[in-house]
This record gives C-alpha cells, structure tokens and sequence, in this order.
C-alpha cells in the first residue's frame, strides 16, 4: 500500500545545479530524494513540475511522490523530509493528492518571478537574488513590449535549445505584470508551458527594450521570426523565481 | 594635503569575522582598507562607527577615513573602492567630512534592528537573516519588556564581558519599537552606545518574555540586579542589523 503525496517546496537555488538530478553537481532533487530514503530505507524518485535551472529559486515548486504508507500524516512527512534537508531547502506543504496526480503532467499552468534591481548601487543582500541593472529603464516600454508577447504563439525565438522538429515550440503566455516598487523591478509571467530558458530569454529582451535598445514593436517581428538570435540575451538564473503551479 | 571622507556602507555579515581587522578571519573593515590600498598605493587606516560581531549584518554603517587628495571626488572614491570589494559590501555614499569627524568618537546614536521569523517553517530566503523562533511569540508582553529598558540605566545585566571597573556601563536606550510584519518581527533599538553584545542580549531576552519565561515586569529587577546570569540568552548574531548612526 503506497500514499501519494502532493509537496510544496521552496528554495534558495544559488548552491544547486537545479532541480533534476545530476551527476556532477548536487540538485534540489537529490536532497529530497536522499531525504525521503534516509526515512523510508530504499530510493523512492520525487517528479518536480518545473526543471529549474542552476541557481534558480523557488517559492513554491510542486512534486510528486508515493510512499509506502508507515502510518505517517502529511505533516508527518513534512517534519520528517525538512528534519534531513540543508536549511536552503523547506518543504512548506505535503497534501495527500489522488493516485495518478503528477506534478509535472497534471500542471495546468505556472507563474515565474524575474527581479531585476535597478539602481545604481547592488545591495548586499540582494547579490544572487536578483539581477543588477543599474541604468535607467523605461517601465511603460517594457510593459508595450510584453503585452505583445501575450497569447499563443511560437516561442522559437526566445527558446535555448535547437528545435525538436518532433515537438512543438507552441505555448500559451497568459499573463505578464511587471510591478516597481523603489529600485526593484518585477516581471511576473504566467503560461501554459515554458521552453528551456524561455522566461530568462523572455526577460532580457524586456530589460533591452527597457534599455531602448530594442522598439517594444519590435518584438511581434521577433517573435514570428522563430529565430533565437533576433531576441535580447538570457536575464540570469539568479533573478528567477518559480513563484508556483496550478493544477 | 588630505581629504577626509565620511563613508556609508552596507554589509551582508554572513561571510566575515565581523567589522573589526583580525588575524584569523577576514573582516569588512580589513576588506575596506585593502580596497583603499589599492588605489592609494599604501595602507589608510578606516575608522567604523560600530565593531560589529561576526555575522551581524549593516544597512549602513558609518566610517571615517584620510584620503591624499588625488583629485577625486567623493563620488569618484566610491566607485573606485567598490570596484575593489566583494559584492557582499558595498560603500552606498561619500561625503566630505570635517577634518575632526570621527565615525566612532562622535556618533551620538545607533539604531539597531533585530529580526525574528516567528513562523511554523524557517524560509530558504532567511537563512543567515534572521532567528527563527517556531513557537508563538506574544508581542504585547515584549513590548511591556521593551518599555523597562527604555532610559538610562547600567546595562551590565545585558552585556557579554566582564565589567571594567575603569568604565561605565551606563547607557541611555531612547528607544525600542517592536513591529510585525506577517511572519517578521523586527525589534529596533536606538541608544546613545551599546555594551559588548548589548542588543543581542535585548533581543534574547524580549524573545524569553514573548514566550513567557520571563514575567515582563521582571525586566526591572534583572536591569537593577546588573548580573548577566539574570537576563535571556543573547540572540544569534545573524539576526542583528546595524540600520545606521546618527551624529
């Protein structure tokens, strides 16, 4: 008899080379993994809905698990999985969830923060947190350049890897806010799906068009060009945030 | 001919052995003056309002320094030593002071913040930030504490070194305000100077009252017995901020 379980897990991504499993740097997953194994005896695989990058955080990812039932509540678990993680991982939630729920399949959508401190002096506490652009940005042109990005289209031009001929670049933004409060800038987006890198990629070229580097009308030509080299650069990992899952 | 500079800096403490210079640890004054070593070709010495401990965090705290005049202008010197620090400081203003200014000898106050996270699960983004007390705190009779401390008193009941006979340890708290915010309880304290491990020893003990393991109304008779056995244990250094120094 196993229990599925539903976790909510928050992290500070700067000391892991992402979510997924990897062989040659420590990841979010492994310690939830080893975590889980140290109280159940054997190796039980954790499935994640979003597969973020080295030094990506997290406010709210969602996995999945089944485990063998041992009479424990899911707050049980929770204190048990938290009781054998490093303090820059939290599990902030376990619910029981019904027996085919995946966390990555069953997403319906996801909401990602970028930060991005725009000021002219980077604090201290905002190093690997945040990305520093200390010159002046242009707040209404970002947002002209982001509602054109809204809707279903084909993300080509903002994705990192080669096309899949096999597999569609197609996804649905639903949503872009961007929010300024004093020097900090945030640009919230919420999709269907996101391609490998897509909100960083999605993220520098509203900081160029910010920059006027790049006429906010522009991106409509950029982005049925399906083509990544006509898009501003990838923002840093260090200014993204997984903010959280709908199901 | 020299300049003399009156310099802002912020720090995340985490990573030092605290402000002052020190044979076995690096320290943010030490990483300051080696900033200024390699502009001006020679050690100057930097002068801090505040020793803060090892780990103890700065919004601003506050140092005096001579500089030869080299024709740069205070802004000039800020970035030029900022080019040379690691991120985790940052100098945020320079300006000219008076030939006599001292960032030590003439503050008048000090404000402090202490932060506590006061919630069920410690977040990723607190680690190293601020103390994490799971338990319920009750905040009415911290600040029925708090306002016995208020004035000028002998704070030897809160201070971490043995007395000197040859020194008071007299000081006048004018302040201590106690906000929440959600999860984040923030203590600040304003005095004229602060014994070794002052606040750290106010925090700690508000925290015991908030709990209930000190009556608030015995804060009178542990100031008046000046014995540090009396008193809470003092707060961890990482939650204790330096806000800024008034003169």
């Amino acid at each position: 008899m196993a229990a599925h379980l539903k976790l909510e897990i928050a992290y500070d991504g700067t000391n892991y080379g992402g979510w997924q499993r990897q062989s040659n740097r420590s990841s979010v997953q492994q310690k939830l993994e080893e975590a889980v194994q140290k109280i159940c005896g054997r190796k039980i695989a954790i499935f994640g809905a979003s597969r973020t990058d080295a030094g990506v955080h997290a406010f709210r990812q969602c996995a999945s698990i089944s485990v063998p039932k041992k009479k424990m509540t899911p707050d049980d678990w929770l204190r048990a999985i938290n009781a054998h993680l490093p303090r820059d991982i939290r599990v902030i939630r376990v619910s029981p969830a019904p027996p085919k729920f995946h966390a990555r399949f069953n997403a319906m959508s996801k909401v990602y923060e970028y930060r991005i401190w725009n000021g002219r002096i980077f604090p201290p506490f905002e190093v690997n947190r945040a990305w520093h652009i200390p010159v002046p940005l242009d707040i209404a042109a970002m947002k002209r350049a982001a509602r054109c990005l809204i809707g279903r289209h084909d993300f080509s031009s903002f994705a990192s890897q080669s096309r899949d001929p096999r597999k569609t670049n197609i996804r649905t933004v639903k949503r872009i806010a961007i929010r300024k409060a004093g020097p900090l800038i945030a640009v919230e987006v919420e999709g269907d799906g996101f391609l490998y890198k897509m909100v960083r990629g999605i993220a520098g070229t509203l900081v160029d068009a910010g920059k006027g580097r790049i006429p906010a009308a522009d991106l409509k030509r950029i982005l049925a060009a399906r083509d990544r080299k006509l898009a501003g650069q990838n923002a840093p990992a260090h200014g993204l945030y997984l903010v959280r899952v709908k199901y």
